[in-house]
């Protein structure tokens, strides 16, 4: 079975869907129309009929979207209806938070496996998963059937890590190090380092601030 | 001095031009090429072009773009050669993470205040920084000139955490909490929920894994 292909933009917009059902279906709320959710996501509610009639027809007129259906036809489609299993390289600071948040998801991605290339950091324990040196990630991502790898070491150590997750076959990688990776095309990487949205805020700050020139075109 | 207007698409590019400027002047490269640029990003070099005509013509023709100069002038229009104060809330991993980030950082980003909600951890030490109650954030805020907030709190408390942002005056909000937030119109607020990218992800992964039911249109 082929599924139609589905934009980028659309598919970096379903999460946040994803998210807004979500909070619905916990306050009970049954149904939704477009007009409630563009204004909780601030789109426009012809963008989001667009976006989920990708998936067939959903909604209905004067009555909205039913709020369980469209999560779990959601969750299809981000492929969310089957265990994903994901290791992490990198057991710092955010290694751990990001172990700990995972704890709590009700998504059914899981950090199965933990990795670090320092000595000391091997054999600790993070939310019962023990830290294990590199060396084992071959046998690990085989024998986990892990297919998403998430990068939370230094930049300067960040493309050493993803050609070793490359290596052993991850299909996919979320990389928190402020470096720009290169990997193959059948791979796919997202970025989630928070360096580039603290940057491109500041350019929204006021003009007030002690700017000592400013970014006018000339 | 008016600033001509920047899409936000081209905003949101240019922390990451930045980055691999940056990398070019860590190894001493003086000038590159769109082209250049183009394979390391992964962008068409006529966007490039296109996004850096925005600020005037930099490029010169079979010489390519002076690297420091492009550094200087990014970093200008981003506004981040002035000190941007940056309050924290929320002195968990991740918040420990972000400060710990942001002590090695060149950016002239600083996070100069972390605040927690919780009593047991007020008063504890996040790399030189005391952890202080939501009841200074006020005083701290005016104090200190504090224009950005980090929101590093569950997902529950985020939307608290922002309007008691937005009352103190913050201008820009970074929410890591995986919830929607509303703010004003005034505020800029964007998001580094890592749970988007990672859900946006398994979209990619092959279709091999054991997908229950396939994500296609009718």
């Amino acid at each position: 079975m082929k599924s139609a292909k589905i934009s980028e933009a659309v598919v970096r917009r379903l999460p946040i869907y994803l998210q807004v059902l979500n909070e619905l279906h916990i306050r009970e709320i049954q149904t939704v129309s477009s007009q409630e959710l563009g204004v909780k996501l601030d789109l426009n509610p012809a963008q989001i009929r667009k976006d989920l009639a990708y998936f067939g027809e959903f909604g209905r007129k004067g009555i909205g979207y039913d709020v369980l259906y469209l999560i779990e036809k959601i969750r299809q489609i981000l492929k969310l209806n089957q265990t994903i299993k994901v290791a992490l390289v990198g057991a710092g600071n955010l290694g751990r938070a990001l172990c700990n948040y995972n704890k709590y998801s009700k998504d059914n991605m899981q950090i199965t496996a933990v990795f670090d290339v320092h000595p000391e950091k091997i054999g600790t324990d993070i939310n019962n998963l023990v830290v294990q040196p590199m060396s084992e990630l071959e046998k690990v991502v085989a024998e986990q059937k892990i297919r998403i790898g998430i990068i939370t070491v230094p930049a300067h150590e960040a493309q050493n890590v993803a050609n070793q997750f490359i290596t052993v076959g991850v299909e996919g990688i979320l990389n928190f190090a402020p470096a720009i990776l290169r990997v193959p095309d059948e791979v796919r990487i997202h970025n989630a380092d928070f360096t580039r949205e603290l940057l491109s805020l500041a350019y929204y700050l006021n003009h007030e601030g002690d700017v000592s020139d400013d970014s006018a075109v000339d």
